[in-house]
């Protein structure tokens, strides 16, 4: 579980993205025809379930400041420092996982010299573009160890994801054509950052208290949701707003599946 | 090899130590036969040849602002963040590598509950005590993947200094009571970052650059040095100092030896 407590006196549309603004990928509707229409003639890339995850963590800003998979210089960044700052003189800001598209040996040569890739679906969609693109070296060892801290065998993420992945990573700036979407009945509950802002200024929100788990609530969990609002109050917001974020996407194998735990969280 | 350009316009004594300032931590003159005398009720710990090359980093503010070995906070953002803020609102210091003093089973029963300890060398005279200590686990694993990014068998580091070493790390504040010394016929050359700052300014430098190696100076050696000196000279500079900077300590094994390498430094 992670426990987070953001506030502000003022609006809580106030308080500032990571980074500075609020990274929106997604392109504006007047220019997705002619877009789509460039992507024809751009290599394709077909993604995994777990790479379209990161395309939608990227497009809507989960991940700010970051405008796409990470080329090298941030890779190692995030890497070395567990954090990322973009541009010389930008804020420093937490970073300790990659966020990284992995490619294999026919994929780096079927892109070539181009210096663009159109990103597919796993049902071969066309989702997104990658532009101003980077190849580099997908050294796993180094990534899992330093990621880790080990290389002992068993680390769900790493005998799943990263082993089976290509050995060249591709970065590069993101621009989604097609809103990520799941169709499994839950889209409705998975607001953007842009809409949670909108949302917590229509309720009045003047702070918000974000509580993120990988289960069903508890009572323990209960107790310490309660806790916070009350303490919240006695330092003198008068109307703070609990974030009840499930975790969906890569979870452990015997978690109680998301459809469940969001019918759960309802109820609760 | 490492090639570093620390430039002022005014005195490069005015430069200032990472952290804000110089760290020192050779008891004085006036405080010693005190201090060792306390130092004789203190538990003992045995030094290393390894362990006390570090006390002599650390004490002349080589590792500056380290005021001793590693404690786990000091430690874990070494090891996560290649960086080290000791107290919140100071300026964040590159530190890449663990400074850490280990002790096994039988040294931590020793210990037990008190709050200091004194560091004798291989051959038994007391260096250093260390005070407020703090004993913590160590995890050889994690702190070989996050330094080197290879948990792979053959690093020589790893495995002669790391895996042979004791499963706890002690960190607190040192105090050196003898100044390390090698007497190997080489200490007169080894100076210390204050008296590095007085030779500067006797020369009147108005820049320095460093040249750090491992090796025997050679052709391409003397390129970079004479290169960088004339660049230094055209972008005004009028006295650039040269500070050659042979590694001892801990090398490769079929590395020419350090005396050698003296040798050869001076005739060049």
């Amino acid at each position: 579980i992670l426990f987070l407590v953001y506030s502000a006196m003022a609006k809580s549309s106030l308080i500032e993205p990571d980074g500075g603004s609020l990274v929106d990928l997604l392109v504006p509707e007047s220019e997705r025809a002619m877009k789509i229409s460039e992507a024809e003639s751009f290599p394709k890339l077909t993604l995994t379930k777990i790479d379209l995850e990161w395309v939608h963590v990227l497009s809507e800003g989960w991940a700010s400041p970051l405008k796409g998979f990470m080329r090298e210089a941030e890779y190692l960044q995030s890497l070395h420092f567990n954090s990322l700052r973009i541009n010389d003189g930008d804020p420093l800001v937490n970073m300790s996982l990659p966020i990284v598209l992995a490619i294999d040996d026919d994929a780096k040569l079927r892109i070539g010299s181009s210096t663009t890739v159109a990103l597919l679906a796993p049902d071969s969609h066309l989702v997104a573009t990658l532009t101003s693109i980077e190849i580099y070296k997908h050294n796993k060892e180094e990534r899992i160890a330093r990621t880790w801290g080990s290389t002992s065998p068993g680390l769900p993420y790493v005998e799943e994801v990263i082993l089976p992945s290509g050995n060249w990573l591709i970065g590069g700036d993101l621009l989604v054509l097609d809103p990520v979407e799941y169709n499994d009945g839950l889209d409705h509950y998975r607001l953007s950052p842009k809409q949670l802002r909108i949302e917590f200024d229509r309720l009045g929100a003047d702070a918000v208290f974000a509580f993120q788990l990988r289960n069903p609530v508890h009572n323990g969990h209960a107790l310490l949701i309660n806790d916070t609002r009350r303490k919240l109050l006695e330092t003198g917001y008068e109307n703070p707003i609990l974030l009840l974020h499930p975790l969906g996407g890569f979870t452990k194998a015997d978690d109680v599946p998301l459809r469940v735990r969001m019918e759960q969280h309802r109820k609760v």
